[in-house]
C-alpha cells in the first residue's frame, strides 16, 4: 500500500478496516459481558436534492464480507502492539465469526428515505463491530447505482460505458462502481480488472496519446485499426474533427483490401452534438453508415438528456468521473443504527436524527399498471397489503441461499426502473414517493419511548424519523 | 472481492487496474515497434470554484505502483482469455517494468491549475500503461488533501480528527483519505487500519448503540470508561445532552475512587456551538474542568469556520464524510499528457482541452516575509528566478533517493500553508494565484505547432491551455 507503511502483512480490507471506536465498545461489551441478540438497521435518512429514488447496490460484497469475517494473527498482534487492549479481549478475538441472520434488500431493488435496506440480527459484538466496513460497503455502491440509474434513463437506450477509473476514489471505487453502474444498467466498462473480476464487458478505444505519438494522424489511424481485435474505435479530436473523419473515409477504402473495418469513431471535446452531425455527414458521404459514433467527456445524466433531446446521431456513450464520483451527490446521509436488543426496542432520539426501533419490514403496492403506488414500513410479523422487499439472506451466518447474480441484479434493476411512477424516472425533483409508518410500528415506538430512562421529548414525536 | 468475480487469483490493484485503452494502445505500439521514449505530465486543468491551491497527495502510493508494476501469470491469462490480444503481444508482458525517469512535486506541496505536478519520462509502453492508477492514485488523495488543508486553516489549530471511513467511496477511499487528511494537518483518524498500515495516530469514542444497548445511560458511561485503556470519550446526545452531561459529573465522582477520569465527551446533533456551551458550564461546576469536549456531526470547513467564529469551547473535531468525499468538488479535472515523443514535443489541440508540449518545470518566488509571490512555467533547462518544483524521484525505474516520510511531508504541507498569500488561505474565492508561462515555453510551443499534420487553428493561440 504504501512506502511509509508500518506493517506489511495486514489485509486491506480485512477486519482493522474498521472505526477503532467498534473495537473499544467490543472491548467494553466483552469486559461487562453484553453479547445478546441486537438488531441493526441500515438505511438512508434523507435523499439528496437531485435524487428521486435510490437504486441498492453493494450486498454481495457486504455478504462476502460478513461471512469471509475473521481476525488474523497479525491483526490480533497489531492490536495488541497499541496497549489499548486487555489479554481478556484480544483472546475473543480469534474465534470470532458472523454468526447471525442477515434481511436485506436484493441489489437491483429501489428503495427511498427511511426504509431499511438491510438489517442485522445477530450477537451483539459481531453486529456492532461489522458497522463501519458495511456501511462503507453498501453506501458506495448504492451512491453509484442511483447516480447511473439516472444516467441511463436519461440515455433513452443508447448504452453508456463505465469510463471513471481514473478519477474514482481508489482502486476499490473503481472496481465497485464499474460494477454498481453496470448493475444500474450499463452496457460494461473501460476497467480491465472489474472484467476480469466481475465478468463484465470491457470497452476501449484509443487515447489521445496514441494520435500524438505518431508523426501523422492517419498513420496512427492504420497502426491502430491493424493490430486491434473486434471493433476499433478511432478518436478523432485530437487536432480537427471532421478533418480526422475525412481521414477515416479514405482510410476506410484502403483498409477494406485487408478486410478491416472501421467500427466506430469517437468525440471527446468541444460540441458533442454538432460534431457528431458534421462527422455523420462525412461518415455516410463516404460510404461508412455502419461506423458508430461514440462519445465522452465530462457527461452525466442532464448532458446525456440534452444530447437525447437534441437528436444528435451518438450511437453510445462513455460516462466516468461525474458518474463514478457521484459528483452532485458524492455521498448518501445513511446510518445504522441499533433498533432492539435482547429482545427490546430501543430508539435514538438525537435532535434530528431519532431513528424507529424493533424488526422493521417494508410493503410495496402496484398499481394495475404495475408501477409503485406507495411503501408502507411496518414491523415484522405486522402483514400489509403488497409485496415485502427484505428477504433473508443469511440465517446463523450462512447462505440461506445462493445470492442473484450480477446478470440477474442488473435484470432486477431493469425492471424495478420500469415500474417507477413517471414523475419519478425524471431528472427533475419529483414530488415525495408515499412512504408511509404503520400503526403497528407507531405503537411501538411509543411503547419503546414509556420505557426509555427519560421522558420522551414531545418535538421527537412531532417530527417522526424517516 | 464479490460471490460474482469471474476470477479469483487477481491481485485488486496490480496491473489489470487500468483502462482497456492502455493494452490495446500498448498492442499497436508493440506491432509497429513504437518504444521511444515518451514524455507525459499529470497536471489539473482548472480549479473548482472553492478552491484557492491544491495539496499534493499521493506520490508514495504511485512510486510504489511504479516500482511494483508487473503482470503475474494469472493476468496474462486472463488477457489471453479475452481474445483481444496476440500472442507476441502477450510474450512481450512477463518482462514489462517501469524503467523510467519521474520528476515530482514532493506530497505536501502547494500547485496550481495548469502546473505539472508529476512528470514521465520513460519507454512509450510504460509510460502508457501506467496512466489510469497513476491518476487514481495522485487524483484522489489531491483531492482529499486539497479539501482536508481547509479544514485544516478553518479551525485555527484545534485539532482534527478523520472520522469518514464509512461513506468513503471504498476500502482503499478510507485508507488513503485517511493518509491525505494527514498530510494536510489532520491530527489522527479513526480508521484503525490506516493506523496499522501508516503510522497514522488513531481515535475513537463511542458510539449511539452503545448506549442505547445499555437499559441506563450512567451505566453504559461506567461500563465504557472502566475497560477503556487512555482517555475515554463519552458520547452524551443519544437522549438529551445537558442530562447525559450531569450524569457525567456524578458519575466522574464515583470514578476517581477508582483512578479513572473522565477525559473527554462528545456532541454529535442538534447546534453544537450551543450544547458545547451548556455543557462546559455543567462540566466546570462539576469539577471538570479538565474534560474536553470533543464535536462532530456533518463537519466541513465552513461549519468548522462558524464554529471558530462563534468560539464555542469546543476543544477537537471529528471530521468525517464531507472531507472524505470532497463533498463539494469531489473530483478534479486532471489530465496525463503526453507532451514528447522521440525527442519531438507534442500537443494536444482539442477544443477547450489544448496542452503545452515539453518537458516543463515550476518555478517559485517568495518575497521578503516568505510568502508565495509567484510561479512561472518553462522548459526544463530554461533557469528562472525562484525554486524549482518538480524534483528527481526516479531514474532509470529506481528511486533517488528515500522518498519523504509521511511525517515529514506533514511537516512539509504545514509549511507551505504557512506560506499561502493571506488571500489564499481564506474559504471564500481568492483572485488567481499569478502563474504565468515563460517565453521559453511559448516559443517552443509554437515551434510544435508549426511542425503539426495541419495547420494550427488561431484560437488555440489565443486560449493558452494551463
Amino acid at each position: 500500500m504504501s512506502n511509509d507503511a508500518a506493517v506489511r502483512n495486514l489485509p486491506q480490507a480485512g477486519a482493522l478496516l474498521t472505526d477503532l471506536y467498534e473495537l473499544t465498545m467490543l472491548q467494553a461489551y466483552h469486559a461487562s459481558g453484553m453479547n445478546d441478540t441486537a438488531v441493526f438497521e441500515l438505511f438512508v435518512r434523507e435523499l439528496p436534492p437531485t435524487r428521486n429514488f435510490l437504486l441498492v447496490a453493494g450486498l454481495a460484497q457486504a455478504v462476502e464480507f460478513l461471512t469471509q469475517l475473521r481476525f488474523t494473527d497479525a491483526e490480533i498482534a497489531w492490536l495488541e502492539s497499541t496497549g489499548r487492549f486487555g489479554k481478556p479481549f484480544l483472546e475473543s478475538l480469534p474465534g470470532l465469526r458472523f454468526t447471525g441472520d442477515l434481511d436485506a434488500v436484493p441489489e437491483g431493488s429501489i428503495c427511498f428515505a427511511g426504509e431499511p435496506i438491510l438489517r442485522l440480527a445477530a450477537p451483539l459484538r459481531e453486529a456492532q463491530l461489522v458497522e463501519s466496513r458495511l456501511m462503507n460497503l453498501l453506501h458506495f455502491q448504492t451512491v453509484v447505482a442511483s447516480k447511473a440509474a439516472r444516467c441511463v434513463l436519461a440515455a433513452r437506450g443508447k448504452p453508456l460505458i463505465d469510463f471513471g477509473l481514473r478519477r474514482s476514489h481508489g482502486a476499490e471505487a473503481a472496481l465497485l462502481s464499474a460494477r454498481a453502474s453496470y448493475v444500474a444498467g450499463f452496457a460494461g466498462t473501460a476497467t480491465t480488472l472489474a472484467g476480469a473480476l466481475f465478468g463484465i464487458p470491457t470497452f476501449g478505444t484509443m487515447a489521445h496519446s496514441f494520435i500524438q505519438a505518431h508523426d501523422d494522424e492517419a498513420q496512427a489511424f492504420v497502426h491502430f485499426a491493424r493490430s486491434y481485435t473486434g471493433n476499433a474505435a478511432l478518436l478523432l479530436d485530437t487536432y480537427d474533427t471532421e478533418a480526422a473523419a475525412h481521414k477515416v473515409v479514405e482510410l476506410a477504402r484502403r483498409l477494406r483490401s485487408e478486410s478491416i473495418a472501421i467500427a466506430s469513431v469517437r468525440l471527446d471535446s468541444g460540441d458533442l452534438a454538432a460534431h457528431a452531425r458534421n462527422v455523420r455527414r462525412i461518415l455516410d458521404a463516404g460510404g461508412l453508415q455502419q461506423t458508430t459514433i461514440f462519445a465522452s467527456g465530462n457527461l452525466d445524466e442532464n448532458r446525456l438528456a440534452a444530447l437525447a433531446a437534441s437528436n444528435a446521431p451518438i450511437d453510445a456513450f462513455g460516462v466516468g468521473t461525474r458518474m463514478n464520483v457521484s459528483a452532485d451527490a458524492p455521498f448518501l446521509d445513511c446510518a445504522y443504527k441499533l433498533t432492539e436488543y435482547a429482545g427490546r426496542g430501543r430508539r435514538k432520539r438525537s435532535e434530528g436524527k431519532a431513528t424507529w426501533p424493533g424488526r422493521r419490514q417494508v410493503f410495496r403496492r402496484y398499481d394495475s399498471e404495475r408501477r409503485m403506488e406507495g411503501d408502507i414500513v411496518t414491523l415484522e410479523g405486522d402483514a400489509q397489503p403488497g409485496k415485502p422487499l427484505l428477504v433473508p439472506v443469511l440465517r446463523g451466518g450462512r447462505m440461506e441461499a445462493p445470492l442473484p447474480t450480477l446478470a440477474e441484479a442488473r435484470d432486477h434493476a431493469r425492471a424495478q426502473l420500469g415500474t417507477l411512477p413517471p414523475a419519478l424516472s425524471e431528472l427533475h425533483a419529483a414530488p415525495d414517493y408515499p412512504v408511509t409508518i404503520a400503526p403497528a410500528l407507531r405503537d411501538y415506538a411509543e411503547q419503546v419511548d414509556r420505557q426509555l430512562p427519560i421522558a420522551p421529548a414531545p418535538s421527537v414525536y412531532l417530527d417522526p424519523p424517516g
